[in-house]
């Protein structure tokens, strides 16, 4: 792959001249990432127009090194990160006005660059490196889609063992063992194994509740590869499936197809969203499809852009989103299918391609 | 169990009297989850000194009236959560001066307050209510000896299952699923499994390095509980061990035992550290123990107390504490051991009951 780095630097240089900033503060370790390849869990990145100055603790000593190469130059503190900005600022010369990242810094840290950072004046900034981040390029789109092909390789292995009898917990386990066993480096989030009634809860956990035959069982979960996510949904009967399990279920199905096959680029977040709920409003259950379509999906399994009703923002060019619909009733239970699409120019490119049809699983 | 949060809102009324505000904002969600119980993952809390007043979306309807009962007032809100708390603000009376987490706040939500919250004046506060959460109660210590009951298991089956010719992520992979059958309702932190050389990292994830003979590999790993976690670390050796990694790993055991037999609630945190610094220093590894001693656990893996030389802050009384001792050689490995500690009265209580021999394994 050839290295990106330096033009996503060079972008967001474009972005702070624009921003009539000298400089900008990242603390969010994902814009980190996707800037520098850093990957460790303590950073400060500064962005003036000539360097990438990243500081760090002893703890990534050699691991910084490795990732950044000379693409940045590097700091390792054995303070506070911050004291480690202050000793930067003290021997940079030209720079007055810099910006810090609103929505990924702690009041408290806000306190301590009016109180320490007097070198310089400060301005906040909003979603500076996130713009950049929401279109992806070809090698982004290729690391999502094997996150996606890790996530289908679990989900296939994992169906074969899922019988009544095991507890939600027990099948995130295999679940889990699966994607490791397949290569994910993380866990994205904290997979969501919901059967029978819980199904109809749009965010539970695994319980220790039993699985047993007639059951919905809605697995929601995703992969990590080189720092890119994949999330994906489907959901199952455990047996065979009930007229009504499979009428819904019918409904979600062509939710999910309609959109994943007419979401493109440019859309507004509210359009793309409105692909989904009409067909299921049409049906008879749009006030049983409480939240919203999807969303963009990459360094971070929520990120821009989002997909939902309130949202007149337009769909970045080759943004990856998430499309999955769903409708849930209280005491009955849930179907959810989810699916990553990619929004090449040529139009939607599904990244996961797992079945669709109703699995009446053990 | 008797119900402990009233008495815990009780306490942070007085802590909000003596700081002279009229009610508190609570944005962390483990604090809302201290106070009233709620586990979701959207939540904003208003303190008064008459009533809690808890704030969610539609997806945690059914969940939150479960968990919370008649502790806390109770609103659903369709928008944002910020709107939501606006229009509560609306119809109170008698408050004036509003504290909010600085700990806990982005800057970005900060902005919102002054901008929307102008019916009340804002003062920044810090750790109100971590400072409660220190002193663990018996309940909660009996939740972090559960979490590392389950930790315990689940490292009694994985270490069965090791051998030679495994990668990292399937050692991660058996021992997650372990976890999760034993009953471990989240992963307080991705596991780290680190083997040969990279047992050198202190912060290593788990990677596709297979796992040889001769290799030191260290597990650090916990498991959670009702909210509450554990975090244990052991290091063992892939087939018989050499003499350097017996002689290393026995300084550390010791440098464990003496500081989990040793540390007391009320000592200043520096000098809790030093009990095991000063044994690691005294045998000449002391700049190969790069990080703290350790730090207080509960509801977050990472809480108040912390183990570390510049902390000059005491112990609290009841806390739970991490005691976990390194010694760390670049290209060689590392070995730390790692155990959950309660400072009770009659003095330090191990919670995680595993041997800290060196175990040579396949």
């Amino acid at each position: 792959m050839a290295d990106r780095r330096p033009a996503r630097a060079g972008a967001l240089r474009d972005a702070i001249t624009t921003a009539h900033i000298d400089a900008l503060v990242i603390t969010s370790l994902p814009n980190v990432r996707y800037l520098t390849g850093f990957s460790g869990s303590s950073a400060l990145l500064l962005v003036t127009q000539r360097d990438l100055h990243l500081i760090t603790d002893f703890r990534y000593d050699t691991q910084v090194r490795d990732e950044v190469g000379d693409l940045a130059k590097v700091r390792i503190e054995a303070q506070s990160l911050w004291t480690g900005l202050w000793n930067l600022a003290a021997g940079l010369t030209g720079i007055e006005v810099v910006g810090f990242e609103s929505a990924h810094l702690l009041h408290r840290d806000f306190q301590r660059l009016l109180a320490e950072g007097t070198r310089w004046q400060w301005r906040p900034q909003i979603n500076l490196v996130e713009a950049l981040r929401e279109s992806k390029d070809a090698d982004e789109v290729a690391l999502i889609r094997h996150a996606g092909e890790i996530a289908i390789r679990a989900l296939t292995k994992t169906i074969k063992e899922i019988r009544p009898g095991l507890t939600e917990l027990n099948v995130a386990g295999i679940l889990e063992h699966s994607l490791r066993d397949e290569g994910s480096e993380e866990f994205p989030f904290s997979a969501i194994v919901a059967s029978g009634p819980r199904a109809a809860l749009p965010h539970a956990r695994a319980s220790s509740r039993v699985i047993e035959r007639g059951d919905l069982l809605l697995l929601d979960f995703g992969a990590q590869y080189k720092g890119y996510c994949s999330d994906i949904t489907r959901t199952m009967v455990i047996g065979p499936a009930s007229g009504e399990q499979r009428e819904i279920y019918e409904i979600v199905k062509h939710a999910n197809a309609v959109a994943s096959k007419s979401v493109r680029a440019g859309m507004k977040g509210q359009d793309a969203d409105g692909l989904a709920r009409r067909y299921i409003e049409e049906r008879g259950y749009g006030d049983a499809f409480g939240h919203s379509l999807g969303h963009g999906l990459g360094l971070e399994v929520h990120e821009a852009p989002r997909l939902a009703k309130t949202v007149e923002t337009l769909l970045g060019k080759g943004a990856v989103v998430t499309i999955e619909p769903g409708i849930y009733r209280p005491g009955w239970g849930g179907v959810r299918i989810e699916d990553d699409v990619h929004l090449a120019a040529s139009g939607p490119e599904i990244l996961t391609d797992f079945t669709r049809e109703l699995l009446e699983v053990a």
